[in-house]
């Protein structure tokens, strides 16, 4: 059972009250990947340009994250800098689309075999070009972020039409509804074919809100934190891997994909870029599971 | 087993986004005895003036609020006006504190019988005079506000140091330890002998954070608020008023007074003044508890 992941590819330059780092490894699909490869084969959909580390491959690899979705473009990766005043929220400095410009994304054969789709965070209209490609997934979710409601409500509407699953923040969702009690919200988002919607909340954790049901879950206590980016990508990217082998988005099996996102999160804010997410030993994810299961 | 709650007795002009009340029962002792009711015995400690309604009377002796420590002395009750532009913050228009400025509580006799204290909000120092009386009481608690921890600290901390269980909101517990972190500061409070901080979260809930162990909560989610005027004291109410009845303070009945407390808070907020507190049913407090265990 595998999953394929499809969104940004990026070199980010990223401020944070706890230091700085420049051109390093991100991207939704990246921080995403990275999550769900602690669950599952994963398979990445994605454009680079030539400038794209041979050490992120690498990275990839070692990861056993398959590339034959990767596309290496003439040209520059997709650049991000930003800057966090407040860890909830980055300031975008700079934003550089470069390859991401062209990219037409198209899921290879290899990618036959999996039974999970997560669209992460990427212009809505490459969502759906994905979509239209679409093998029999068991599961497809997405996320987006307020750029996107805000400049292509329509596109995303035609996403979300499709999807199982919905991720999005507190603030986008009473964007994208209009709707400011987030339940009252997440409810419109569930009028559709959507079965759950993840209501991200930051240091707060998430509540899964389905038609008849709710799950909240706190975000993992941590005592130091080095830098959010990614924690939205990680969450949803570990369990939409975990989903893939499961047969029903019962409460339990839910209760369980929220608890590994909200773990793999943990893990991705505790550290700057994706050094959070490399190499982490498994049972220290379990282990992270284990506890948020105690402390609720 | 019974509780004596000690704190403000106040008649309150509040303003939220969904409408006004003037001159309406309130005060930190009124919305935790009320809250306490629900669960058990309950001992007033408190002054008002001469202008205190005698609907207000009857309406705590319809709730078998037992009233030996109520004072009514010449003068006016204390008052407070505030408006909501945010859920979790009001901002106070105006304070009279008339008869509270000469008030020095004393535990009548009546109150031998009960076994647990709760210091609502209030002046540290008049905690303390309580606190001189103590009677061998099986759990202490005390609350709090910015405004006590800013003017008046180290009374707070005497006060801190012969409680149990403290209650605080995030905002709080920062600003008195001077620790960002909310559960390094917690974690700080409980180098004393408290053997609970209890950080409230407003919309998002409140985290029971022990020595060696944690216990999350999310808020009762509602569809509409009306006004949050006395959550945090309804909270603390029904809380302490539980415990009244356990005889140790373990994660399981730490567990129980929390999701209590949350259930009973948020009956408050869904009214104005004290009106969510008056009359309920307990069975209904009782469903809001179950639920609140499925959920999470």
């Amino acid at each position: 059972m595998s999953i394929v992941v499809v969104g940004s590819i990026a070199l980010d330059s990223i401020e944070t009250p706890k230091g700085k780092i420049e051109n390093s490894l991100g991207g939704s699909a990246i921080y995403a990947s990275l999550a769900a490869s602690y669950f599952g084969s994963t398979y990445l959909v994605g454009v680079a340009g030539e400038d794209f580390p041979s050490e992120a491959i690498s990275l990839l690899k070692e990861h056993n994250i398959q590339l034959d979705g990767l596309e290496i473009k003439p040209g520059k990766t997709f650049r991000w800098k930003g800057i966090y005043n407040d860890w909830n929220q980055a300031e975008s400095l700079h934003t550089e689309l470069n390859v991401l410009l062209e990219f037409s994304p198209h899921l290879p054969n290899s990618c036959k075999q999996c039974n999970s789709l997560f669209l992460a965070n990427i212009h809505p209209q490459l969502q759906l070009k994905v979509l239209k490609q679409m093998k029999s997934f068991r599961w497809v979710a997405c996320d987006t972020m307020n750029y996107w409601i805000n400049l292509y409500p329509e596109e995303l509407t035609q996403v979300i039409e499709k999807v199982d699953i919905v991720f999005v923040n507190e603030e986008e969702v009473r964007q994208y509804t209009g709707i400011d009690n987030i339940f009252k919200a997440a409810r419109k988002i569930l009028e559709t074919k959507v079965q759950v919607v993840v209501v991200k909340r930051g240091e707060y954790g998430s509540v899964a809100v389905f038609k008849d049901d709710l799950f909240f879950s706190p975000a993992y206590p941590l005592e130091e934190i080095s830098d959010t980016t990614g924690a939205g990508d990680s969450f949803a990217g570990a369990f939409m891997s975990y989903l893939t082998t499961q047969n029903s988005l019962d409460r339990n099996t839910i209760r369980s994909a929220v608890r590994y996102g909200t773990a793999t999160a943990a893990k991705c804010v505790s550290d700057f870029g994706v050094q959070g997410l490399v190499h982490q030993d498994f049972s220290n994810i379990q282990m992270m599971f284990n506890q948020l299961q105690k402390w609720t």
